[in-house]
């Protein structure tokens, strides 16, 4: 694509408000001198709280859109997606289906993106349901999980599709070359599991995907797998299971380094040390999650994403765009079921 | 139960060898001066191998019961309840049929061990399919979780027994009054989940358990819920993904503190605190997962238990004895459905 990326923000979803949007879209613009923003939200939010900020040097780049809606965190997917009509969630897709922008980014209700994303930009054909993809850390490096909670429930050809779509977005946004690709089970046999499951794997197996076969739980992080499928009602307990588990080590951790005076100071001798663990660790850098499977790119990301979380999500979304994700996954898919 | 409690353990299940359940039986004895441990496997393996050991003072209640056979970790649970029936597992689950032990303790084939016992003992009297529960740390203490792997699909009726049986093990064998139940689901809102899990709510939330509602993969560790409930699908999935994400961070740990001298020096004087946060994450502690809802007590020790964990195991088996856990069972789901 020869053309200037253009990415349509929806800056009034998150729990964090408008400014930590804002700030992002201004420090990745200062590195990404052909990038295009649209800020897409309450004039009267938005526009106060852009002056605020030094935008010398980008603000040709900058637009904004207004939109007099906005979509709350707990809103049924279904009422957003009729009630909502002028929300800053869906005048951002609007923008990306009327081409106006490549791709657009949320921080806002998940189910409410979901819905209306696949309502506005339609999956990609041969393609039943959106999936949500994201990278998570790993021994070595990271693992691509799909799909972390769009669909409660998948068939066997929904979770070969999932398949397909985790081995483009692994290659051309992450560079993998030949994911090797894993089905989550509770066992590395092939009796495991339900039904579904094991015709997922026949399918999977029978194509020409790299397939490694089922995986457990604690391979996700071992670095032998690249991306891990599942049903989203698996893919999102054993998410929040990871989050939770590293938030109760930190804070075990932060309790026994604070226990008396010797520990605290042996705690402050080794802060650079627990920093580099936890920046290995850190959410933001994995933020920016793909609703993947439609015909345009739509980057959710996490609901309390600050600054550099946002702007990773941004990035992530540029990333599509220029690799052309959805093209790749249409034609990965037609030679899988050529 | 005035009786001295006796319990089966099989002493040729596991990755250790036989060594490591007699030193966890020798140990254990000491303490508990009433308790009885029948050792069943290969005499060629066991009477060596306790002949190393010294057992002045636990002698007299101590015995062998011979079993040629043993059930190795790959097997199918077919097989082994068809091929193997003169195995460790077999015979120390026939002595608690044959009411020669209370109870017994086998680290061997989860598979197998589920499908021995259920079709030796039986499930308890409206209990459909027995369960595996563990206990998983937590802050503040630890959760309570099944089915963690026995059955992959389970019906509304299930997990509602399930909630039945986890209540009464973490009320008798961990002292919770009132214990806490969740249903582990992708969001707390009602409409979150397929239709099972919501069958489940309704009927959890009818009975008088003291039911919470749902609860997602990081409130497991968050202290806000006592007993978690699941299919053994995403239970073994979020047990497997909490091992995986504690060994990375504990890898990870290991790797920064011996990057250079001065790491490895901080990691030498932080060595005591790291070891403390250790210590409440062991899951040595934490080993000895219940097979509830058969008509007696079948413990599960973790295949690669050292002699602490298998103790712990055992102690887990004297304790639901001493309670006579499936009896309160029994007890607890006729108030529910009277």
């Amino acid at each position: 694509m020869q053309e200037p990326v253009t990415i349509a923000l929806d800056v009034m979803g998150g729990d964090r408000g408008a400014e930590v949007c804002l700030l992002a879209a201004v420090s990745i613009l200062a590195k990404h001198p052909s990038l295009r923003l649209i800020l897409v939200g309450q004039p009267a939010v938005v526009e106060p709280a852009l002056e605020r900020l030094d935008t010398a040097g980008c603000s040709d780049r900058l637009a904004i859109e207004a939109a007099s809606q906005v979509v709350s965190m707990d809103e049924h997917p279904r009422d957003a997606l009729r009630k909502k009509k002028d929300s800053s969630m869906r005048v951002a897709i609007n923008l990306v289906r009327e081409n106006k922008a490549h791709a657009c980014v949320s921080a806002g209700n998940t189910g409410a993106l979901v819905a209306t994303a696949r309502f506005v930009l339609r999956t990609l054909p041969g393609i039943d349901r959106p999936a949500i993809m994201s990278a998570v850390p790993a021994v070595g490096g990271h693992t691509h999980m799909l799909d972390l909670g769009a669909n409660a429930q998948c068939t066997a050809e929904q979770l070969f599709q999932f398949a397909v779509m985790g081995s483009v977005v692994a290659a051309d946004v992450y560079g993998i070359a030949e994911p090797r690709i894993g089905l989550l089970n509770i066992g590395v046999e092939d009796m495991k599991g339900g039904e579904t499951i094991r015709a997922a794997a026949q399918r999977i197996g029978a194509s020409n995907l790299n397939y490694i076969g089922f995986v457990e739980g604690d391979d996700i992080f071992s670095g032998r797998v690249d991306v891990v499928v599942s049903d989203g009602f698996t893919g999102n307990v054993s998410l929040k299971t990871m989050e939770g588990v590293a938030h109760m080590i930190s804070k075990l951790m932060r309790d026994e380094f604070s226990r008396d005076a010797r520990a605290k100071l042996i705690g402050l001798l080794a802060k650079p040390v627990l920093r580099s663990v936890k920046a290995k660790l850190d959410p933001r850098l994995y933020n920016g999650a793909t609703l993947v499977g439609l015909n345009q790119i739509v980057i959710k990301s996490h609901g309390g994403a600050d600054e550099v979380a946002f702007e990773n999500a941004i990035r992530t979304a540029v990333l599509e765009v220029e690799k052309g994700v959805p093209t790749h996954i249409s034609s990965l898919l037609r030679e899988q079921t050529a």
